[in-house]
């Protein structure tokens, strides 16, 4: 089937989702929890040959074990799905409700998107995740993961179309896309009037296609050049364990700090702790230390690579963190405004009023006073689920839950107004 | 100047407005609308240049009094932006707050989308609109009018700066695009970076323009191919006064009817009543008739023009109505779906269940059930004001008032919580 016929068959089975209840929704992700499980020889199966195949490639031992499916870890997307099938339904909910002066009563009410299309990397967890939260949510989804994962995503689809089936809905519901090639992608993002959003996971080059290239709706995820700025009025035992976890807790991952800015002021009595703390406390204790990269103030106070301009500019994803002294928490706004990727920044502060102009004037998703970065999480910030987390301003921003994937209608109740 | 230099003077000028409280935005407003009104001679001067060089390039009447300022258009211009001042300020509201158990407070807080392009036609008065609703907003825009208006908006925009000035603003808050050229709009359309939100207003054309080539944030606008559906349980005359109103109270807006659905059962009753009312009873009144476009089901009943197949699709911002016989409210909800611009459609029925599929099924921004599709804008939703209708599903859908013009942040305080 081609990308356009696969679209196709996804639009035509918006109608029949959009006017499923919250209790036949469950059933069926009920449904496709239960055929996960039961097919996961075939699943287990097709990720072996997966990963013979990826490691004949060479893929590195990292990106193997993010391919690798265990039975425990299918128990762990079929119970994902349940968890799915146990959040409040968001479509519709009443948003608002005005009665007019002529009598006309105007409801804004959740509505699904329609076709909602994920284009994501290896993972092939993010299949079943991605299929549950769109039809929780009353959108039908179209999938097109990575080349390297075709085998198991397939499988995947196939057992979740198993259950959808045996529960007596379409399997159009939960779709996915054969053709893994670039144009493929291409056509997701150009497909005007079939797709009703775009959610592209991955890294900074599919991110930047998508910008480039999409005429559907799209939402940009994930990267994240975060900052920390340890303000003159910070306890420097604080700074020292926020910026410890939001560096090095996991390093990989967009929420991640890559900056830390630090007042001129506390830059005596904090840079040598920051030092000691990622560097050498980690070396002692066995763990890879933390390459500090440092502007020219930093490095006369302590050791470390000297920063070249690109190091501001930078999402490391790795054990390395670039360091700046600056002025103040303006001179922070400032460096922040240059060169944030809107995701997270954080400020570590006793003072109220450096902490009230931070928020206000950080133009990010989320802005944190005393707190590590690492929080931007659906799970974290209590949407007890994510599709992403969005660096973009318009329709949703920081980490989207099943509200994220829905937008609204206006339902108009007369009595023959006329105007 | 070219409009990257307009475009990076007014994403400078976003941190400073963001920054404002609504005394300071109000204060801001007032300015403007004074020297709106203080300047207007040098306004009514440059229209009269503009209208000169319409009228030698052979402009309709119609058009020519769209570009016409007086001194009443004028003072209408300055009052609509005292009324924006007088809205509610959606920047710094508290959209949700949540504590977690980490004890993390986490709000959900409204905050200004940064700068706001928008490409419009020729009505000047648009300018002073559009520039209000920016700044109350906590929004820099940057605007760019028709050709035709260029020197009336030039004159407009150099009366809102002055007043901004006067108090002590930067002018930088209210920009214009000095390039009417098409390939400045592509200019703006590309920005990405400097244009946080585009809206165009204007015909199919721009909007499809804009879909097909904008890599910044959009919002379409404005194509209303409305329909209105009289079911078999429908009062026929209440029908009657809603289709009428629909189409014929403004036929060149977007939220006006161009195609009745009529259930079978009810046709031979209906449809002569609404071809006496359209037809005979206007020209016996002096008033345009309508041209009904009749399918082949409805041309058996009532005289009018056989439809062809565009009919169905196509806006005809006139006194042309297409008209077509279905079953029953599935046959409409299904034509619904395949012809409409998702703009706004109407029931009229006297069946709650009808009523309640009908909302359900149709995608679109607004669907009514007994009143007439005309209500959709933003005043009469109680918005207060309206930037534009948005006929997409992403962000804002309907009519736009100050809050659609806002984005989101999270604001999270903690006491040194690590993950």
């Amino acid at each position: 089937m081609t990308t356009r016929e696969v679209l196709r068959e996804a639009k035509a089975a918006t109608g029949a989702l959009a006017l499923l209840g919250s209790e036949e929704k469950n059933r069926a992700l009920l449904a496709m929890a239960e055929a996960l499980t039961g097919e996961q020889e075939a699943i287990l199966q097709a990720n072996r040959e997966d990963l013979a195949q990826a490691e004949a490639n060479g893929m590195p031992g990292v990106m193997l074990d993010r391919l690798r499916l265990t039975e425990a870890r299918i128990a762990g997307m079929a119970q994902g799905i349940r968890e799915v099938a146990a959040l409040p339904d968001p479509v519709g909910a009443v948003i608002s409700r005005v009665e007019r002066p002529n009598g006309l009563v105007i409801e804004k009410v959740r509505a699904p998107m329609g076709v909602v299309a994920m284009i994501y990397e290896s993972r092939p967890n993010v299949t079943s995740d991605a299929a549950a939260l769109a039809l929780k949510s009353g959108n039908v989804c179209v999938l097109r993961g990575g080349k390297e994962a075709f085998g198991s995503s397939s499988a995947i689809v196939r057992a979740l179309r198993a259950g959808l089936r045996r529960e007596g809905f379409p399997e159009t519901f939960v779709n996915m896309v054969l053709d893994t090639s670039r144009a493929g992608a291409t056509e997701l993002m150009t497909a005007v009037g079939l797709v009703d959003l775009l959610i592209p996971r991955g890294g900074a080059g599919l991110i930047r296609a998508c910008v480039e290239q999409a005429k559907v709706p799209c939402i940009q995820t994930g990267t994240g050049i975060c900052h920390i700025y340890v303000d003159a009025a910070a306890d420097p035992r604080m700074a020292l364990d926020i910026v410890d976890n939001a560096k090095t807790s996991r390093p990989s991952v967009c929420n991640a700090a890559e900056v830390c800015l630090v007042s001129r002021e506390i830059a005596p009595v904090f840079l040598p702790m920051l030092a000691e703390r990622l560097t050498s406390a980690r070396a002692a204790a066995g763990k890879p230390p933390v390459e500090l990269r440092l502007d020219r103030e930093a490095a006369a106070i302590i050791p470390g690579v000297p920063a070249g301009e690109a190091d501001f500019d930078t999402e490391f994803l790795n054990y390395i963190l670039a360091v700046r002294v600056v002025a103040d928490v303006q001179e922070a706004i400032a460096h922040i405004a240059a060169h944030s990727t809107h995701h997270s920044e954080a400020i570590v502060t006793g003072d109220a009023h450096a902490a009230e102009l931070f928020t206000a004037a950080v133009d990010s998703a989320a802005v944190y006073v005393n707190a590590s970065t690492r929080f931007t999480d659906g799970g974290e910030f209590g949407l007890g689920c994510e599709i992403g987390i969005s660096t973009q301003k318009l329709h949703a921003r920081g980490p989207m839950g099943l509200e994220e994937l829905t937008t609204y209608k206006y339902v108009i109740h007369g009595s023959g107004q006329i105007r």
